[in-house]
């Protein structure tokens, strides 16, 4: 088979769906005529795929899971959202008058944020951006982003990033969820392998697929908050709460000691 | 990235669509806890990915697209159902009063036919259920099964199996897709590279992946009319009518001539 070239998977995907939501501009059909709902491909290393509707991306306040309500609650401040994707999250801050910046590397998933109205945008990674002058007193990993931490390896340099855009007392919202509840022997295993090679249990290694596109391999971290408490020891954050009420996902708050 | 296992992909997706659309038996969940709908995932030799919700495949027969009822209406005498799936078709046809035998290559798709209700199943291909001594006076390719032609290569041998199958008077009631409508450069130049290999153009070379399950590389194809009715020449099978109310869709009836 010919490998997919590497490119804004997410992104595309994101402009598809959104056009789907709109009705407005280029959307996937089948036959040229029945409109076809757009999907998320996400391929494991050790050959899982998984495919599941991309509307949730765009999903009204009224749709989301209470968890998400609940980690928007505990917003103070300036904001930088995290993955900001459609601009689900961030946009609801916005009109509620809440200062809010979304960053993403996906430069699709930018400009759809962008036309959807949300006015402060940065196309970077969270590295990239810790170089800028700005600071913020919340900032926002929604939509399973914990997973952002990646590794044991990658989370203290993620998390040096953000103290550097740090205001004093600033904190971390962050959607995490626990994968070791499931019985499913294909993630079990995948657990064990990754412990065997010295990896977090949780720790995936993903790739996002859209039509003849796809991003390249990138780690996606699944802990528990056992974990997390693991990977925060000798940062500058400390974990202030969780919140629990739907394991296995939970809403954890970090605090900025530095 | 590790290659997926070679398996029953259909059947394991067929399975889970059936669990979902009962409520009865283990279903996919997000989280162990969201239910989360089948995918069906078709990747293309040339790197391209579409993922497509299953449910259709378990669609009620006032959910079924127009041409399917009008296929239906086409049918005469006792009917061989080809590639019956989760046994949509079949069933309603035995419903009707109708003597319909389903057949599939997928395990999984026989089974949840059978569990359905559907009495009279085969699990072989065409080649190998050609050697039974029971004759069919219909035998439907719906669901875009006009597609298991494959290609000019293949198209006579599976139409010799459906022959030798043949009731004096029998037809095929075949719903195809012509592909050449497209203006997606992404489709019109696998067309292009496809005949430049000296393939008709809207040959696919496909593979179904469900979890950690794919299916063998396969050929599929959408062909235009006019195709059709140059792979059936030589064969014991001519061109009756053509059903084009609902394009690029069609439905073909061809006539046993031997």
């Amino acid at each position: 088979m010919t490998q997919p070239a590497i490119g804004d998977a997410f992104g595309e995907m994101i402009r598809d769906a959104y056009a789907v939501h709109t009705g407005v501009g280029r959307r996937p059909l089948a036959g040229g005529r029945y409109p076809r709902p757009v999907i998320e491909v996400i391929e494991r290393e050790d050959g899982l795929i998984n495919g599941a509707p991309a509307a949730h991306y765009l999903a009204e306040p009224d749709e989301w899971r209470s968890f998400d309500h609940r980690a928007v609650r505990l917003c103070r401040g300036r904001v930088l959202d995290i993955g900001v994707g459609a601009g689900r999250i961030a946009i609801e801050l916005q009109r509620r008058g809440i200062a809010v910046t979304g960053l993403d590397t996906s430069a699709g998933a930018i400009e759809v944020s962008r036309d959807r109205g949300l006015r402060d945008t940065v196309l970077a990674t969270v590295d990239e951006f810790s170089r800028a002058s700005v600071r913020y007193d919340t900032f926002l990993l929604l939509g399973n982003n914990l997973g952002l931490l990646e590794s044991a390896e990658r989370a203290p340099a993620f998390l040096a990033a953000l103290a550097r855009l740090a205001a004093p007392g600033a904190r971390i919202v962050a959607q995490g969820a626990d994968p070791y509840g499931t019985t499913d022997p294909l993630h079990v295993s995948y657990h064990e392998n990754n412990r065997a090679r010295g990896r977090l249990g949780g720790q995936l290694r993903l790739r996002l697929r859209y039509r003849e596109i796809a991003t390249g391999w990138f780690d996606y971290l699944n802990c528990s908050v056992g974990e997390l408490e693991s990977l925060l020891a000798g940062t500058s954050w400390r974990l202030k709460s969780i919140d629990e009420q739907d394991r296995p996902y939970y809403v954890a708050v970090m605090e900025y000691t530095g």
